[in-house]
């Protein structure tokens, strides 16, 4: 059994890595921690867990991590550069769902999170979670970096075409939409039910955290620097994300569909639908799956490939599961083969 | 293996079914039948099934049952009774998720479904399939009936106060409120986002069929006959079903919080609220559970029950695979233990 | 022109306030105070007044009423009984929106409210804004104190059973739900979208502050003392209430749907349906109305009536205007026949 | 009074069209047809006229529109190019909120329509309803086509980026979502709340039968052929078109905001919000506006524009009362002051 520590419970990223980890066979749950709500049980919280846990959280200056063999931190960025450092020098292995460790270059996170970085020597070491790039590496990983929401959607999205380098890489669009889980399980007047239903807005159309660490990405995909225009949409729905990806073609011709086809063959969690099907949402919801599709319309010089995930799921705690499977030899698929809930 | 078949596969049961029945590690679906679909892969029409599904649909002039153990019917009413004899004679097991086979009395089915019954002789042999009340009769029967949507959520809530006989049966009130996919997978105008979405209508006040089968069942717990009105509502959601009961308590004081816990104390799937909390539809939203509270306001004479399901789960879909593990002697909680996808 | 002053504009009933005084042809906005918003125009806040509205909220510390004929509150309870003694004093009529001359018995909503009355002479005084019941005192108030919205509702569901006496006064049953704007405009958990979205659950089962209120108007209409039982629930919705009510007839035969629509043949903004149709909160999305309809399940003694409005126009800021109109000596519908948003 | 009849009433648009006449002052209206609906009133089909319309509709085989000063279409394509025709032959002006007259190209209609046109000579004549683009040549029109939803929102967006000559014209991506009443009042699966509920899709990426209509525009604007890329998405909401536009500059500097508000000044119906801020559809909601806002990411020559509308307003009836206002000598704000209901 693998004992497992979740550092930062009370979100919607916690209580979905719980209802996988609860039903992962080889894994116990030794410890979760949470600082406002240290001594609740979980299932008062979270009514969808009665029956299921009888954990409380734990306070975590009182947390004692050497029982567990690994931790997830699912918390707000700014907390795991914190505490990092220690757990990995004790030989407990980490996978951060936060955004602390995505960015290779220490500059541009402290650019974009505007503050110092703590534990900056573990930026370049940090294996980057996404597995259909980077399964190797995450194996043997001391701290894994999963991606972000939109950055699973879209790199997913974009990775065929980079890697056979078949379109130009400085006028990437990803036009994208989230549901409101994506701002986490916070009390903001823009996630009112009362705001966010029943309407679409874009928002940070001049600079999203996201869009390094998706030029990062797709930079090493492509062997060269990219240009991404990212627009993020906030969807009066809960959960899932689609992102609809614009490139330009430098090919005369080329068999789309065939590409994506062969790169995602062996993937268990992606799958390319048949030619003139659009991916959507539902079929993905509460799934560990990424769903593509792509198109050349009107056989013009633009190709637009559609891609939806499970934000919470392929988008964050999935993909965390996902690579803590890999990262301690169990099957990759374990306690992730659950079947999208539609409708 | 238990080898299973399932007549009609096309709507929202039926595929909440197949995502039970496909991750179930003692059941192989070996037939599933649709007149519409057959020959299309499932996967086609239900993409939440890519790459967990391999069936194509038979048409049901060219199935064979003989190949399996047992067989569910996912089909609208009037499909199973006439089918359901010739399986029963060759030895078939039958779990019914339609109406046919949920009244005992012929002729009060007769009259709430307008037409003459083409298996009466099986009406009074059918197991009502509610496992709180019939399991040790749904182990040996040949034929269950599983229950509707609202009968269980409101059998379940009342059961406790009817068998404990401490409430009026004769004053029984019911407000219940379902999800549009509890008006199946049917291209119909009051189905539609743009009239089922943010608003709320009741439906059927003059007489739901569920009615008598709710009587029937309200009144075995009562050991005498009760009256009850019911009023349905659709609600701007998918999934979930919520009842609000209401019945005018006979007895001076009564426990009524220990009377509901000790009498789910041992049910897998029915989870009792702590005081002064109220089941919501999301918490039980994918899982086979039924949550429940009770309560008395102003310690007046009217108790107030709430009671939450997901219709598609242990409103339909889940509670036939409990019924199905009963009957053929898998663990209860097999394929069920999902947790419940919230939010 | 009514020279109007508007306490507290940042709510959704005060928006929706605006959107129906700005388009009121007898009627000039003068002044609008927020004391968090102070100095911010209201379209930079309420992007939907883009083009319609160029005042500024102004500080209350800094208000000055004189140049204004009446005053609407818009306010969370314990402000108006604050204020609205020196504006009734200036000779400025005041339509209260909020719940502080809800109830005359100052005692019941100090207990109720749990705290001190800071105005307990006009509790008496208020003239309780249900044009329906009350059109004539309404005419020469000086204070009206507008229903909540759930008693909007309910209370013209009962009317005219209750003035006719055909009911049983101790045995009502409410069953009532609300689209998440009747929480406000506040950053809670439990309105976001994640949470309130594609789920119902019942709340303040216990005790809701809207329960006295409704027992003082039901006693009036019966002329004697009622019990109620009031079960309000969270809908997955922005606007809308919806009350499902029981009552026990009392009498051998009655002609209901005559008597609804005898009571309600003169109302301008209570419309009774035909016999068998339901009301849906979509059909009043927007419009000062409250359509009804009344129903007798299998001819059996209790009685069911629908009772739908838009929680924030008949049951908050419509409601407002109308007694307003009333007031001020305007054609009661005036601004107030905008037909609703469907779909 | 202008006598107005409406061919085709049982839509969305119909009833939208319905809502706004029924409150105009000048207007009356005369008659309303349907087939399949012929002598039903209309506030039975849509409860939310109940109180402000006695009408029923006519069968279109009796309809006399000699009493009719100008007619609205409101039905799908196919229609109104056969009986329009006789009704200009006799004076009588028309307003087509249908595709049959958008395109002046016949050979491009029959393409994308896949039949013969019935009245190829009137393309030419009709006069395309855009009126920040239009107005003069509607005032003394004959025949106005009324553009479709989204050509609405994505041509607002890019008209003062092309006029100025600013962007790449073979460059242009429009990634749009709309509210599932922009597939009509139609029973279909893909428009149910469990399909189109809590998911997005894209639809039609293969090829629109707006796409043609909008490079029509686009191309008049840029004064030289366009190509656009776009791709529809199914939102899961009622109403609200969203566009988000993609364009390179061609430029070294612009001030893009002054571009756009000097363009919109004069504008009753087009508001250009603040640099910074997203429109959001909730703010447009029954209201005959359409909220831009222009940004340049990163300072990159990437701009992007942000358009909203509601697709059954400014969209569809609220554009086609603006243009029979301008076409019939009434102010051009008549009946189109409503402000949206936000939330």
């Amino acid at each position: 059994m693998i004992r497992v520590g979740v550092v930062g419970g009370t979100g919607y990223t916690g209580v979905e890595l719980l209802r996988l980890l609860l039903r992962h066979p080889g894994v116990t749950v030794s410890l979760i921690t949470s600082r406002g709500e240290a001594g609740r049980r979980l299932d008062n919280l979270f009514p969808s867990l009665l029956g299921a846990c009888d954990l409380a959280f734990t306070d975590p200056a009182e947390a004692d991590y050497s029982a567990c063999d690994m931790v997830f931190f699912a918390t707000p960025h700014n907390v795991a550069m914190r505490e990092v450092p220690a757990l990995i020098e004790h030989g407990i292995r980490v996978v951060d769902l936060s955004a602390d460790f995505r960015l290779r270059d220490v500059g541009v996170w402290e650019r974009w999170y505007g503050e110092t970085h703590a534990a900056p020597e573990l930026c370049a070491e940090a294996v980057y979670g996404l597995p259909e790039v980077n399964r190797d590496a995450i194996r043997t990983a001391r701290l894994v970096a999963c991606p972000g929401c939109y950055p699973t959607a879209v790199q997913l999205g974009f990775l065929p075409l980079l890697e056979a380098g078949l379109v130009h890489p400085n006028q990437l669009v990803a036009s994208c939409g989230s549901g409101v889980s994506g701002a986490g399980r916070q009390a903001k007047l823009d996630s009112l039910l009362t705001e966010a239903g029943e309407s679409i807005a874009a928002y940070g159309v001049a600079g999203h955290r996201h869009l390094p660490e998706m030029e990062q990405g797709l930079g090493t995909m492509a062997d060269q620097p990219v240009q991404l225009t990212f627009v993020p949409h906030l969807l009066p729905m809960s959960r899932g994300i689609h992102a609809t990806l614009f490139a330009k073609i430098n090919a005369d011709s080329a068999d789309l569909q065939s590409l994506y086809e062969n790169r995602y063959a062996g993937e268990p969690f992606v799958s390319v639908m048949a030619p003139g099907k659009h991916p959507a949402t539902r079929d993905v919801r509460g799934a560990n799956v990424c769903q593509l599709s792509v198109a050349q319309p009107q056989g013009r010089d633009t190709v637009v490939v559609m891609s939806v995930i499970d934000n919470l799921v392929k988008g964050a705690a999935g993909q965390a599961v996902q690579c803590m499977n890999i990262l301690m030899g169990c099957s990759e698929t374990t306690a992730l083969d659950g079947i999208a809930l539609a409708p």
